[in-house]
């Protein structure tokens, strides 16, 4: 059986950095083979003089073929270290919120490589994306449920990097009832999440400051939220007392809760939707010559895989592009990312583009962070993806 | 009289890209001598083809010659221009402000290349930066004061750029009183801000989001708050609940100020200062093994010109060692950047470093901007420089 794996001469740089991961290409298989190990196993990694570089989980069937456990050598992902990193994790989100609605766990940043735990008051889900993580899994629902005493946990292991570490994919209840519709708290607005059929792990905290900050302008105004999803920058501005927000979603299911969630914040009166393809709903408003003080896009990710950057950067240029069209004199373009690959400083690129093409005079206000409940490993730039910009947009000088 | 200037060929794509400047290199001296602009004069500047670039204020003596004023030929900064801009830079600042202490005016941001206007209530600070402001300033006070019926305007005409412009150097009362020490609320603490005596315009609105999210993590905690001229973070800090507050600069002057900001909002108890070069009453604490919830390191631009960068970011990092070094478990540290040639990847790569030194795991937990009184011109990369990063220390993994 296979307990140490070597890496190539000079592999070790990126770990000794700081990364959590190590890539199959860098394993030196003369040493022993990487093919042998048990997929999800923990074992030592060394650099090519045999020094330590941590405990690593591993899997031969990845690209990431170690994801960092411990700095130390011969440390296993044991019940009291599993337990230790989510009471740490927990402890920071409960600094953080007033209201345990939060992710409590990310990954690679809580130490917990391949494990994403959601929180909506006393229910979780729990995704797993890594046989290591997998082979844990009852031990950390054990401390999960020790930890918060929640009332159900939803197992949504749907994600696409499960086939990739040969897990198999399934939602399911693991503990408790969990039921269709599950309410949330987010800046002080309540929410409906469809945990089971709703995208991901069925609401995304990640953009919650960024949605604070654009209810912050919205007081009166007219708002504009584009790939709304469930209306989680849409509603919090209309709670913040924007004058009227319109929704837009391919989704009917999703403006169906954006409704929902209107009415839970008795805002009914203020939220319409508007169904159908965010660019064709765009293009349609720009025919009627409809302006908002406050246009939000918040696209999914339109880059998610670095060969896509070049087409997925032109996505995001046209969005910008039309979205702008539609501010009024004087307000905000709020232009959110979720791409890890689109750097922040591309972003604030196309706002310059949009604005010359345009003729506009863009100034930016602020811009976004993610949520302290997706915290970034500055050695990790893969766990750093949430972009959002606040352009005043008014005529050019 | 000249009253056009030419580019040489491809010097206009940075102005048609967005930006606001031309340098005295690009001129085509051929077509008409840049030496014979009057300075501070508002005249058209054309591309190598003859066509429009708009209307900039020049000044043959300064690298930055040329100042854009309007995208349009023909413009002077005229009573209704100077007027308008001053009311758009107003309007924004009180939609995002409840209160009038904020950068009314911050230069090309908002039109006004080479103005600056701090607002303390009624009491405004001006500064101007260059010749073709200069020659306007009668008109920006009328103007001023008309808008917002000051009780006092002080121009601090002491700035470095000044003599680059062939300006003189002066700080004078321009209208009505001012008082040595002027009140302002900031993230609802109030300070007292010398104006004549205190560095630069007095105080520094540019970090206030930074500041109210250091403080969101204060309540109950010990915070260390490097660099503190006035207390702007430290007695936000212990106005948010903090336990204790430690400031420590080597100013005595600015330290007196931090006290008596802190009796103005009842925290004495809370508050102490330590007088002494940064680095080493760092040093000093770390012998001492004091240990501080919160460490908070905002210290002046270290790098003012691009030649200082590799010096600066030396600085920089020995900086936030010393300041992790004094991060209790679990703490946070907050490192705060003003110098606009220092990236944001840089400074989270020091982090990174620092923490890879000190062996310890780093998650950053928010990243902050500039106010929004302090907008940003995506086209002009001048105008943004404030950076933060909020980063959570605890043990290496």
């Amino acid at each position: 059986m296979i307990n140490v794996l070597k890496l190539n001469k000079g592999a070790e740089r990126r770990i000794r950095a700081g990364h959590h991961w190590v890539y199959s290409n860098e394993i030196d298989n003369s040493f022993a083979p990487l093919k042998e190990v048990q997929p999800g196993s923990v074992i030592n990694i060394v650099d090519a003089q045999g020094k330590n570089l941590g405990s690593f989980m591993v899997n031969p069937n990845a690209l990431i073929c170690g994801r960092l456990v411990s700095r130390k050598a011969d440390r296993q992902l044991s019940s009291s270290l599993l337990k230790n990193r989510l009471k740490q994790a927990l402890a920071i989100r409960e600094q953080c919120f007033d209201q345990p609605c939060y992710r409590w766990v990310f990954g690679d940043s809580d130490g917990l490589s391949g494990l994403v735990i959601d929180r909506f008051f006393d229910i979780l889900t729990v995704q797993v994306s890594t046989a290591g993580m997998e082979a844990q899994l009852d031990v950390i629902l054990e401390h999960v449920i020790r930890l918060v005493q929640p009332k159900g946990v939803l197992l949504k292991n749907d994600g696409k990097m499960r086939a990739v570490e040969g897990l198999d994919s399934y939602v399911r209840v693991a503990y408790g009832e969990v039921p269709d519709l599950v309410e949330l708290v987010e800046n002080g607005t309540k929410f409906l999440a469809p945990l089971m059929t709703g995208q991901k792990t069925g609401w995304f905290y990640d953009h919650r400051p960024n949605r604070a900050l654009a209810a912050s302008y919205a007081k009166g105004k007219t708002v504009l939220d584009v790939f709304s999803y469930l209306g989680g920058w849409g509603l919090t501005a209309a709670n913040a007392g924007a004058e009227q927000v319109t929704c837009v979603d391919a989704s009917a299911l999703a403006l169906e809760g954006v409704l929902e969630s209107a009415a839970l914040n008795n805002l009914q009166g203020k939220v319409e939707t508007a169904h159908g393809d965010a660019f064709e709903v765009l293009a349609q408003f720009q025919k009627e010559k409809r302006r908002f003080d406050i246009v939000i896009v918040d696209p999914p990710a339109f880059i998610t895989r670095r060969k896509d950057i070049a087409a997925g950067e032109r996505a995001y240029q046209k969005l910008n592009d039309a979205a702008m069209k539609l501010v009024s004199h004087g307000g905000i373009l709020v232009s959110a990312s979720c791409s890890m690959h689109l750097e922040s400083d591309r972003l604030r690129d196309m706002i310059r583009a949009s604005a010359i093409k345009l003729e506009r005079h863009a100034m930016i206000l602020s811009e976004g962070y993610q949520g302290a409940d997706h915290p970034v490993l500055p050695a990790v730039p893969e766990t750093r993806y949430i972009k959002s910009i606040f352009a005043q947009i008014s005529p050019s000088l």
